[in-house]
């Protein structure tokens, strides 16, 4: 036997109560008893949002919303921002270009955070920008980008702010309204502790504003036919049913221990997991780490492809590779959604094992110490309030 | 406590066994362990479809991939006909519009079927017609087209004839290959007794020539990039995991039967069901009924909107009203998937039951009769097999 822990960053672990959720028999999605659920989540990804705006939901993995967020709001021609660090950036700039979107882009070298000065100068530089497209964890590098600071610029021009927060919705400390951002697109797999199928987005007045003059083509992610039928408490096109269901046992998990203290635990577990990877002597890929998952240099000598599978299948636990340019040179290991202290050291322990193995000399016992320290002032705290 | 059972044409029943299939913990999609799983459902659904050539997978619900089948395929101002003879039909022309295609429609009366001669003569009158978008089995009616005829017509010329077979697959007789479709969508929540959330699509040699043509903007959807992730055994994508592994336990399901068997099922089982609401007094609605879902008129003095919520809260069972211009005026039953003979005696009781307190006389003894004579024949016969 093999116990099995997942911390890739996206699926991650579902609690066994939202497994079981989703397992309940279906109920059909027009009655009265799916809309008094439907409506609950959606008051519910508000208060995680932190938006007083709808949340929509639509039967998609997060790319989908993303397409939706390009296709609902521009027209061919127009032009758009993207912030392009990782392989989710770069994702913007195609789905951009597949709708006839004119790409300016900021790129900014992978692992490395946006400077906000850069958005401000492509801005002023280009004052008839309809939207800018940023990602805020980037998952391919394990990066954050400054939302807050990229908010403050955009919000004052005409342009909107659009963030992918696949990643980091409900991992990373992200105040949708406060910060000025007029779009935020997430997905299920993530912080929010689901299986993969479902994808969230929010959108601001300013930016509703602009499905008025909108021309590109879409059906499926129009976001105005969904907040139609969300204002009458349903759904465009048959949701999915069993993973909403899932939704509500999740949200009721994150209300129970507040949002805010969400955030302060996997900020202190990221926290934990780069002291504990840094005294094991390696190297982390990030210069400006996110909370959500913690990117590591293989070293030196070690076949970065190996790694990941031997965790997986020899020890039980997935964390993932790199992606794109980075596949073999990074591994990534998250601690978002249903993670918690405990597998700080656990996911330390594997990879400095299978280190070893594979040829590094892992000096695990100084890891889980720099992860203890960490933790026990969390965990002392967190007990005295 | 209340015994739940439903019957609404999507979505339908999921065996216990496909739910807790859902349930298992969450594993990651760019595993060996996932892509044996893909490859295992790819090859399943090609026996379901009867067709040699791949079935792509979409998280979406089906009108996604029908989203997709327009925008991978077609080019703005390319010309369509549209077979519109009920709600599913008409989004084939919301969609085609939606992307700039130009609409030939032929209109069919809600409850019949198209005339396969309109559809030669509506060939023959634009030889530049790129596709024909046509129903397979029309939900909202209940009415079944003859694809065999159109495929025999269609096939003979450029077009390629694409089909929404979300109802039909697995519970009509579909014959992709031999029939000449050239793409199929079909979703999960139908007969494939998946909880929705999934979307499926194949696609003949002669419709994939089209896509090195199409010049419509589409990114999520798009037919030739999850085509080339198949060849690599993934998604192009995050697949919704939990949905995908119900489908391996559920295509076990349908495969240890045998889809010939399946359709034999729901065929006996709908001849059943239409044969007892026709001896209980009622009238069906379709001119040429589906085995699928039998859709019956709302009889005279009675409220069309009171009875599938009665039949729902205080019988336990879900069946479906009628959609768009035909609400309140029929409801309709379903046979599909996860369905076996004693739901049919079951259906039509708590519906004669439901019916007599909202003023009709149903005839329910002589209804379970009529519906018997159907179901024992089959019975007998499977037995004697």
């Amino acid at each position: 036997m093999l116990k099995k822990y997942i911390m890739s960053p996206g699926p991650t672990e579902v609690p066994p109560s939202v497994l079981l959720r989703t397992a309940e028999p279906i109920i059909h999605h027009r009655t009265s008893e799916f809309e008094k659920v439907l409506a609950s989540v959606s008051e519910g990804l508000k208060e995680v949002f932190k938006t007083s705006n709808s949340v929509l939901t639509f039967a998609s993995s997060g790319t989908g919303a993303m397409q939706g967020a390009v296709s609902s709001f521009l027209s061919p021609g127009d032009k758009a921002i993207c912030i392009r660090g990782g392989k989710f950036g770069e994702r913007w700039g195609e789905i951009c270009k597949a709708f006839g979107v004119e790409v300016i882009a900021i790129d900014v070298p992978w692992g490395e955070s946006v400077d906000p000065t850069s958005v401000d100068k492509a801005l002023k530089a280009n004052p008839d920008v309809k939207a800018v497209y940023s990602t805020h964890c980037e998952t391919s590098t394990g990066t954050l980008h400054d939302i807050q600071a990229l908010g403050a610029i955009v919000s004052k021009t005409p342009a909107i702010l659009v963030v992918d927060a696949v990643s980091s919705m409900g991992s990373e400390k992200c105040l949708t309204d406060e910060w000025g951002i007029d779009i935020v697109v997430t997905g299920s797999q993530k912080a929010l502790m689901l299986p993969p199928g479902l994808a969230f987005a929010s959108v601001s007045e300013k930016a509703w504003a602009l499905t008025k003059t909108a021309k590109c083509p879409e059906y499926y992610f129009s976001y105005t036919k969904a907040r139609k039928s969300l204002e009458k408490n349903t759904t465009a096109y048959t949701p999915a049913v069993s993973l909403i269901m899932g939704l509500d046992e999740a949200l009721k998990i994150i209300k129970q221990e507040g949002i805010e203290a969400v955030w302060t635990r996997t900020e202190e577990m990221g926290k934990a997991m780069r002291a504990g990877m840094i005294r094991m002597g390696l190297e982390l890929y990030s210069k400006r780490p996110a909370s959500a998952l913690t990117s590591v240099n293989v070293p030196q000598g070690v076949n970065g492809d190996a790694l990941p599978k031997k965790v997986r299948v020899e020890y039980g636990l997935t964390i993932a590779g790199g992606q794109d340019e980075l596949k073999g040179k990074i591994f990534r290991v998250s601690t978002m959604g249903y993670a918690d202290l405990m597998d700080v050291p656990m996911a330390l322990t594997v990879i400095g094992m299978a280190l070893k193995e594979l040829g590094f000399d892992a000096e695990i016992g100084r890891a889980i110490d720099a992860a203890v320290e960490v933790l026990y002032a969390y965990k002392v705290r967190k007990t005295a309030k």
